[in-house]
């Protein structure tokens, strides 16, 4: 019982994460909160301090045995100084959480941008177990990635390593506007807002399907009409499945990972989507890159984020 | 004169070149031979070992004062065990090239891609001098490239990472085939190959340009019209730029590198090729991906690749 332990924070606009991994990244205790942004940064910073000396004493480790803490954060940071610059999801600009919880812990702090974390928690003790070279994308909301080469990942001169989301996949004639003030970016068919979007745009355009019965579509009904053989929706899946698979062929051959990883909530419709995917990237690359790579999905789910925070002290 | 030295050899088809560095990357001095490979593998790899001997005592350094051997050579290799699979310029399949040279030399030994090597050598002491994050692309016959994160090169699982010449960003309408099997790579339009056949296609349609008065045309003859104020010619030099920048706007949202380098033959076009590519990459890539990020020509022109080649035991 003297081995150490290491305490991760997902912390998220909504909820507030926090687990507790020994170092092999197996989750030993996990916890969840509303993180009470409303409440100013003062206070949601205690909070976090004290949901990380909670979590440690009910995983049986006890504070003394945590070597550290790693907190995934949505939003632009400076990862070496452990500043959040800007920060969406939590209203948060100029913030030094790294060196705030440092104060009030009293251990080493290290923070990494949320879809770096997720990514690190896959390649850890996930789907990535084993395995040194990974690239793992997270489609939601918007769809982002992270990239692990020799078991460390790769954060990028602006932090913006692993960006899939953003790499222009769809051709200029079908492609639509992206947040980002690109056009065609992946993020535009292959994250849930992108299904949605896809399938509203076949409901004004008349197509027939049963999703015009429901009053508001989600990514999940898309799916799961598609499953249940509606052409509209398996059309839309399979654009869906198709640009993330030629986006994971480029990836092959600029990092050339051993396997690619599929996570966060789209990723739920499982091997009828990934293995569209699957057979996208095959099509797509070129044999040397391709070959004995694989496309799985993820295994942690929403414990990816805490797990991966958990890592990052190892995996500087 | 007690400080280490580090030999490199970049190992081609034809020439066989040598360069002692010291610990900073600064080459000492610098060797090139016939590579003589009628002369079968064995007589070659005696050659390879007489050449870096040689070398070391040429540049003053000595023999003992040599720390190790790095080489840079084409083809498919097995990078961690030194060997060579398959290399098509050498006409060698399944040479244990790194365990044959230490034989020989007594000293450590390593191989790599000789794109990757040539990235390194930039990396180390070249155009990325003093940077821990850069991505270098080597335009040539081909379009290869390296990847440097945190000063070392990443090899991908295949050794296929920075392969950038098959990233697909021609449209499918202006695609042409590509040696690799798929349609529509960045090698088919921004090698010295693709831009000479743009060139050869737009004096089959019958463009009126200065090309059409030589009997053969180069990538160099191409840039010389366009800098001569040729339209056809400015229009090819545009277009391979323009794809080069889309290329690096889709690897800075993946490995985010501080500096984009551009080295090879086609890169001796200098600022006019290079303003273009950075004006497309600029357009082309997210501001969040390219803010800071610069993209300029290689500094160590055929050097890159001995001096990268020594650098790879430093740089392990």
């Amino acid at each position: 019982m003297t081995r150490e332990v290491y305490v991760g924070v997902d912390l998220g606009g909504t909820a507030l994460k926090v687990g507790v991994c020994d170092g092999e990244g197996r989750l030993l205790y996990k916890d969840e909160r509303p993180t009470g942004i409303a409440d100013g940064v003062e206070t949601v910073l205690d909070r976090i301090a004290e949901a990380v000396r909670n979590a440690a004493n009910a995983s049986g480790a006890g504070w003394d045995r945590v070597a550290g803490v790693g907190a995934g954060i949505p939003g632009f940071l400076d990862i070496p100084n452990g500043y959040v610059k800007w920060s969406v999801n939590l209203g948060w600009r100029d913030v030094p959480v790294a060196a705030e919880l440092r104060r009030r812990l009293g251990v080493p702090v290290v923070i990494n941008n949320d879809a770096n974390v997720a990514a690190l928690g896959e390649a850890w003790s996930g789907a990535g177990a084993g395995i040194s070279d990974v690239v793992c994308y997270t489609l939601g909301t918007g769809v982002g990635g992270g990239i692990v080469v020799g078991g460390r990942l790769i954060e990028g001169f602006n932090g913006m390593a692993g960006e899939f989301g953003h790499m222009r996949v769809v051709p200029d004639l079908e492609a639509v506007q992206c947040n980002c003030g690109q056009k065609g970016c992946l993020e535009t068919v292959s994250s849930a807002t992108g299904i949605v979007r896809m399938a509203r745009d076949a409901l004004e355009r008349g197509s027939e399907t049963s999703l015009s019965s429901l009053e508001r579509i989600s990514a999940k009904d898309v799916f799961d009409a598609a499953k249940a053989g509606d052409e509209v929706a398996r059309r839309i899946v399979a654009r869906a499945a198709l640009y993330l698979g030629k986006s994971m062929a480029t990836v092959a051959v600029i990092v050339n990972p051993r396997r690619f990883i599929v996570g966060g909530g789209v990723s739920k419709a499982g091997e009828f989507f990934i293995a569209q995917v699957r057979e996208s990237f095959l099509r797509c690359a070129p044999a040397a890159a391709s070959e004995g790579v694989d496309v799985v999905a993820a295994l942690h789910g929403n414990d990816a984020g805490v797990i991966g925070a958990a890592g990052l002290l190892l995996r500087r």
